[in-house]
């Protein structure tokens, strides 16, 4: 399971899965729209602070749910549904994979908990996320603001599809709005707003992020996916 | 400040109120109407486990925001607005006050932090709020319900404007929804549902609210406070 | 296809469909719920002026067409959709049917034309239709307006689920609105508004409907129908 | 009044406008962007065929409402409002003046009735219109379809802003949608779709088209207009 610039390091996982099943080609599955601007936005403070334990509620976008059946309007209009099935334990799971180590041999996921509560809402694309963090290491909003701007997985790599920045920091309140961001960068950024103090947990940082869930979130990304894999010699 | 049903022992501040400025009238403001779905269901909690924090996410409706001049269509069709100028920290005063102690002379605001991402959403009527409570003492998600459940702080009032049942708990993981549970008990009840464990804090438990914000957020609640001012010959 | 209060006169037609058919019970299909509103309000028309023709935008709600899918939200939402199979065709048929004659053995249908364009939009429930006649008689908006007002066809029938009012008149220019006007008279009035005068075609009138589609439109109109043919002693 | 490719040929009045007024500027005022999408898919008709009458009901975006207060969300979510104050006789009005003669001193207006139900509905942007013309010259559908698609007022000029298409037709019965086709040629060309014969009057077509009301019709079509005025020597 891959995220392009967040765990590139666990390519070689490939290798493996290919010795193992005797395969010449791989399966790297997408990732879940919603764990991917999450992980995106945990990489760095991650990288740079430690997490303790991450508390998410998501607002998505019912083109998540795809057309067959999808979510239908009179479900929707109007209303929350708040429940999306087996979607808190994905982003669970997926995010200690995506965060977690790589020892050579396997992954060993990250240890801090991702409890979600992931809901969906009247918007065509783009999943927003309310995001609180516990770092272990002290830190303030204007650090994370830094680091997330700086955060550069592609520098000098050159692929096409990659995003001009990976994670985009606005600092109006009122942003990041799922219509006004989600298309950022082609789709493929992940914007980020709100970064702020929390004193409901040790080391708290509350943001609010938009991912574009079919973009970034499925067949762009995957395509950088393909594009980080061809550089690194396993495509092509 | 007064949620009927919630904070009646506070309605002797009124006397102090009168006395310290000559009044014969008094003023009771009505607490934020994000704040009321929230206290509500924490009451019961407190009360039974204690609490040592609160992180919430609202998902509120654009009626909130009135009609002068309200929401406009363009900017929240499609879309989420994730801020609400003011409201994270009247969510925070408020729910304290409501929720303090009262030691005859002052109120004695509760001391658990309560650290909120408020956001606008497409819709017309009805808070929608994810929770999470961190107890003092251990409770299982059933015992949460139950005691929910059981809450009825106007038990022989006979007050016309109470709810039927001041929380309403449904287990279908799907509900509470705003547009089908906005109305129950004619927009007076609090409908909670998935609540559930939670990991990421000592003793957490999660939940979603669905509240009336304009019935009993406003109008209503106001009528129903009023009902228990005349039970308690403060008006009349 | 039978609209209760509209073509009761075409009632004995069960008798001809038992005869033919030798059966004792009977069938009779519920008319479109597009046509509904129309014949309705088109009804005291033809009695009082007579019509040439009809001409008719409908903007219909997505719980017309049910959930079997149903309209998806990410088909409607931010959108319209400017057709919907077979209904122009029904709406022709079936109004000319249910307004036309009864010679006492088949019906013979009206003869003007019902040239429609229906479209789907995001509404929940009710649909709202912009109509033009050109009747055969001059008439003012003021009469149109008196005529559908006075339109009583249950008078002393004493049936349970008819409406008080088969059409209420509202004379502010901003109403019919179906999500104010849908449910009057527990869904079972058709609301007319902007009745006015059009210079387009000979005696031209022009007014906005509202009906709601699965109240009047469906299982209320299906009861309101059989209560009609009880007291003519068809059922019971 | 000038919809650039429509009525370049009243230009000249600005000439006049100079002489009368003793200006050395103009003023160009737009035309309202209902009027626009009318006046551009019924140009090829009447240069073709003649009108004798134009029936329209139209489904506007809340964008042409502005954001002063523009149209606020309570107002329209999950509704329709069937009346915009004054917009009916401004269709009506502009059109015949749009589509009117030039005799060297003054626009005499077309003379056939334009007769509208202008409503709001919940879409961001792009006017939806249902129209019905009865033409002067019997026409077929497909003769429509023709000439809207040859329709190239521009040929030639070499304007930056201009659509490489005015009218584009599409076949899919379903379309156009607002949502899908407001966006064509950057908002420049206005989709029509379902073009059909209609029975209810003399020689009728009828179609629905979709016009963006905030790019062809607002900002970029002046821009257009301004180009236009360029090649003919009014600016620069």
């Amino acid at each position: 399971m891959l995220i392009p610039g967040i765990n590139d390091n666990q390519i070689a996982l490939l290798d493996i899965q290919r010795k193992n099943r005797g395969w010449k080609g791989f399966i790297t599955p997408n990732p879940n729209c919603t764990t991917i601007g999450l992980a995106i936005t945990l990489k760095p403070i991650l990288d740079n602070f430690g997490i303790n334990v991450v508390i998410m509620t998501s607002m998505q976008a019912v083109s998540g749910a795809g057309r067959n059946p999808g979510v239908i309007s009179l479900d929707i209009t109007d209303n929350v549904i708040p429940y999306i099935a087996g979607e808190e334990e994905k982003v669970q799971k997926e995010t200690q994979k995506i965060l977690g180590a790589f020892n050579g041999e396997s992954i060993i996921p990250a240890e801090f908990m991702v409890s979600s509560t992931c809901t969906r809402i009247n918007v065509l694309e783009g999943h927003t996320e309310a995001v609180l963090v516990s770092t272990k290491d002290h830190c303030e909003p204007d650090d994370v603001s830094m680091i997330m701007r700086e955060f550069d997985p592609f520098k000098g790599l050159d692929l096409p599809t990659a995003p001009r920045n990976m994670i985009i920091v606005n600092n109006d309140p009122f942003r990041p709005q799922p219509r006004l961001d989600r298309n950022n960068d082609n789709g493929m950024a992940t914007t980020v707003g709100r970064i702020r103090k929390d004193y409901a947990v040790k080391n708290g940082i509350k943001y609010v992020l938009v991912s574009h869930n079919t973009k970034m979130g499925a067949a762009r990304g995957a395509t950088l996916a393909a594009e980080i894999l061809i550089k690194k010699g396993y495509i092509g």
